[in-house]
């Protein structure tokens, strides 16, 4: 680092730096089974729906997109032109605590309609995981760290490096990014098919 | 590695460790001046509005639920309640090639309307790049990685880590979760504070 | 009507005229009281929500976007930046069912937060309308016209006007627009000052 | 109207009947060839885009969420899942003006790849007309009302039944019912129909 770095660089850096690490950590903890699931059930799914609140629904978008890109036929809840889901499709939905209300009930309603529920959560434990046919655990903050943040609040620190489920969510996006990689090669749809169904509209 | 892992699982993990190396790598090359101007506009901005097209706009959004967060006064282009633009305000604009069609248009439209015009690029030599007041480069892919790409392609592979924007998409992500980290250090507010904003109702 | 009507337009003229006389006709069963309390809390919200799901969600916004453009502190539940709900605040819900499982599921937690919540329903004993504080009913289908419906369907008859909740989405649309012309009244903000605040960036 | 009526309840009701006897008497303006050629499009695209900005794109939302209960290929530009357009395809575009940049400026994308552009304006020899296969004019206000309305506000009156583009935005809505009213007659898909293919997931 150059000695006149800002402070505020020295910040941006730091969080940038510990987030990668986060990631990289974090892919050693990939679930063989779990990946092979998931990417059988997507390639078999006769829809895939993605659901997710805030920045998880965000996450999920992302991933739709690429799906979409994929020419695999693919919805997002909540979104004009998302069809009833039924027997055969799989619902994915990520949340970091398992626990955002509409998305559980929303949840138990497609498995309700015959879906196969896929999870991506960070507590393995929450009541959308206890409900999933597949829980994928993304690692986020861990308990070491939450305590860490705590006490630095009680001693009236205000720096945190990835607030709330900064980590959850970026590295869910990364993992989902992998899924994607792993199925361009299964597919054999190389960049130059995705990037013809890239929208042009925009 | 364990020796039992199945290859999709090797894709993945392989994926997540190349974005999560890219992301570090990517730190370094954050500009000084850049990060000081642009929390400094943020922080005296009268509106802030962020805008994006595709992936880039979901990553955009992600910036402004946490700037939402800290009861900054901030707007997504497209959404429902954003209103007009005008003189003190300050458009985020993010765009990897900096050639999106709607968003150029866009961004001209709001320094028309007297807005400062911040844009988060890969090429900052794009037409959004020239028109802005702050351009923050955010590296994706190399020229370097792309020629590789192009020549696996020609060769029938179609195996692609991170296919078209994602490894911009990805470290502009955590760029941004990085000037939020400074900004809660910046405005005193901590994790108790951003936690009180998050939406209830999801 | 002219003799060469074609057949098309002979059916697009007939479900425009039945769903105007059915906005007429629902004018008339508009409430008093329900329309003088609704727009008090309207003007002292510390915060207004709107929350909907499907083509009542955008109805919902709809409204939203000129309550903004009166300058009321407004925000559409499921968008970027909308913050927390508390004491206070309003929630506005529109349902013609009253039914929709995420959209009670929601309204319930608005009220534990302390915000009023008003709904829009056709079904005046649903159960978004008995945990409301104020229940503005908007007629959609009568039951004899449902009852037709179903007989023509039993016939094999596939013509309907206007199917499913199309007469309360679309009746309930203008009657925010009635509530937005009586704010303009009271809030004396002309035309000229929605303008202004009107989006330039689209 | 009884005696004991609110002034708030008078505005409403005025505006309601104003907006359902406009929807009407537009109803008698419908030109049939252009409705004829626009079904005739809808039925042979091999996908369906509807764009729109503001409350003209909620009305465009209104449409293609009728458009998929039909089970008609139909995406939202600006969505997650909406690909690349391409030859065969059809746009439809919704403004008043005919004039709002980014409409304008994607629509003239989507001819360039071979779509097929219809528009729903209220000023036939806009820019976006000029363009457009298919221009299909739906009345806003008259300018005998607007020079009313800008007559008014020079004697300081704030009262405006129906500001901005408010009746032509709810008399497109009410148009694009009669259309998917007429599809559901040609298509032989009745409501039960309709409500199978409508999401669950809400």
């Amino acid at each position: 680092m150059s000695e006149d770095e800002s402070k505020a660089t020295r910040s941006v850096r730091l969080a940038m730096k510990m987030i990668g690490t986060h990631i990289i950590k974090t892919a050693e903890t990939v679930q063989d089974a779990k990946v092979d699931e998931m990417i059988d059930q997507i390639l078999h799914a006769k829809k895939i729906f993605v659901m997710g609140a805030g920045r998880s629904g965000l996450v999920g978008r992302a991933f739709a997109m690429r799906l979409m890109h994929l020419d695999l036929p693919v919805f997002v809840v909540g979104e004009t032109v998302t069809p009833a889901i039924e027997d055969g499709d799989v619902l994915i939905t990520i949340s970091g605590s398992g626990e955002t209300k509409s998305v559980v009930e929303l949840a138990m309603v497609g498995k309700q309609c015959g879906a196969k529920l896929i999870s991506i959560v960070s507590n393995p434990s929450s009541s959308l995981a206890k409900v999933s046919d597949i829980v994928v655990e993304v690692k986020g903050r861990s308990k070491a760290e939450k305590i860490d943040y705590l006490e630095r609040q009680v001693r009236g620190e205000h720096y945190t490096l990835a607030p709330l489920g900064t980590l959850f969510e970026t590295t869910s996006l990364v993992f989902l990014d992998g899924v994607i990689s792993e199925l361009m090669k299964v597919t054999k749809r190389d960049e130059t098919y995705l990037r013809l169904r890239h929208t042009s509209l925009e």
